[in-house]
């Protein structure tokens, strides 16, 4: 299913981006100029609609919010420079990599730029609620760090488990947006049960995310992702639908451990091949269905506080349109 | 000449090492292996020993400085991390580095953990005197990153001049020897003028500690220094001394700058004639000179304020010996 981006994201894109680029004014030249380019291939800034919901969430202004939604975009966009350069992808959005572009040292350095400017935007705002969440972001951004250590330990390995890969995406995406979908509470001096609340649904929308994303790194359509055909199989990625389908005791989970085990290079229907085999071991179904729980947990974690009902309804519609996205 | 260790930075490492351990057990566990594999060869402890001492030079216990000098630790080593990788050198204090033992990603994930760690350990403090260090601190690594940038930005180019080469030294090592030598006093609440003549005290220092340590990557004992003899020739890095013999009018300045354009790879006596070029065109005395006078400039801004007597003379002996170290 395709839906049309929501004005929630258009809307934040216009609220946030001023003060984004803003900041990155901040930054020596080659760090800026790298951090802009980068940037300017512009993402679907749904940390900072988070950011900002999250703000109208708990019956503050969005505007408390923007620099929290300008630190969560620029961790997020740290995180991507240095994972391109360690993943070695070449492309993103369609466009050379900034590492592809620049090189590996400056990429490295951009990125570091850019996780330094996150703690300063936040501790120029000069508030104790500022402080707490330059707190909980330094912290969601260890997490983050922790998932991708595991990430690229489960390249090295033949076999992971189910349980492992789903701390891994708890920790490289859903870290991120559950900081990100409760820091415009926590700018706003919320009550404890509505940050806990509207962080919960960030965590649970981040692993539905990312089955999705798995699911588009196997099926999705180059033109839309971005990201050559099956280009998380010719990787040998170890991705949630991949986990689950290596648990099954039938010939397609037997046949696709078999493959991973092969070094490539893959022709066309030899990755075809091997997404038939993870489809085949329920990998597939498996991963669409935990998206949807895993979404239906994040709507249900927003009963459970007294948040404003237009800026859930409005967070509900962001989550669903993550879920069910085509890119 | 060669001074003993002082007892300065034996204290400091005792009073600090057990809280940046202790801060290190916050990481992941792959981030906090390598990080420890880092931190156990072991540093002078420069840093966190200016830390304490200016809390000292403004009247307030060594205590108070802690969480600054385990932070600006932190945030040295991230930048060692990262810096090893993108120069490719393959050893430091007599180990292989980082990225030697464990890889180009997980170094590249280490350094970013140890970056948002120092964040964390000074907004634990949780006063608003530790905000401002904070503050200061992102500030000093964003210069510390623009000097990283320029100093690759000099690889490239044939020509350097000395003050885009102490510019780009005043980013690299000053920056965050003022931070180190003042975040003492910023934990401490101290007066403005107070730290403003200790954050001089340390820039001053950085600029003299950076035209020793060039002077150490032409002619130190590889044996002291831990790297290859002349490793910085052999790199045709255009470092302070090199950068000054380039400016002469003279056969060696010439001879040099041809040398600087070949590509190696050098013999020991290739090596050699260079060294005896950089010497013959002056840069050896000029950069011994110079950092003789920037400590001075650094031990003259001590004398602007008023500071406690005794953690001035430590301070001003913890300089010399920087500045006489042979390693």
């Amino acid at each position: 299913m395709t839906l049309a981006l929501p004005t929630t994201l258009s809307r934040a894109r216009i609220a946030v981006e001023p003060a984004l680029f803003d900041a990155l004014g901040r930054l020596d030249p080659t760090s800026r100029r790298l951090a802009e380019y980068h940037l300017e291939a512009g993402g679907k800034a749904v940390r900072p609609a988070l950011a900002l919901l999250s703000a109208r969430a708990v019956g503050a202004a969005e505007a408390i919010a923007v620099p929290g939604a300008v630190a969560v975009e620029l961790v997020h966009n740290f995180s991507l420079v240095h994972d391109d350069l360690m993943d070695g992808d070449v492309e993103r959005r369609h466009r050379p990599t900034v590492w592809a572009v620049h090189g590996a040292a400056a990429a490295v350095l951009c990125g570091d730029a850019m996780l330094a400017l996150a703690t300063q935007v936040l501790l120029d705002v000069g508030t104790l609620d500022a402080i707490e969440a330059a707190r909980q972001l330094a912290a969601a951004t260890q997490e983050l760090i922790r998932g991708q250590h595991a990430d690229l330990d489960f390249e090295q390995r033949r076999f992971v488990g189910v349980d492992e890969c789903l701390a891994m995406a708890a920790g490289k995406t859903g870290a991120l947006l559950a900081c990100s979908a409760a820091i415009g509470a926590v700018l706003a001096g919320a009550p404890a049960a509505a940050v806990r609340a509207l962080s919960t649904y960030g965590a649970e929308l981040g692993l539905a995310f990312q089955l999705v994303d798995d699911l588009l790194g196997i099926w999705g359509d180059s033109a839309t992702t971005g990201k050559p055909v099956g280009s998380d199989l010719r990787a040998r990625k170890k991705s949630l639908p991949v986990a689950f389908a290596l648990t099954g005791s039938g010939p397609a989970s037997a046949a696709l451990a078999q493959w991973l085990g092969t070094e490539g290079p893959d022709s066309d229907s030899d990755t075809a091949r091997a997404a038939g085999l993870v489809e085949a071991a329920g990998g597939r179904a498996w991963a669409a269905e935990e998206a949807t729980r895993r979404l239906a947990l994040a709507e249900s974690a927003l009963a459970s506080a007294a948040l404003d009902p237009d800026a859930i309804d409005e967070l509900v519609a962001l989550g669903r349109f993550v879920v069910t996205r085509n890119s």
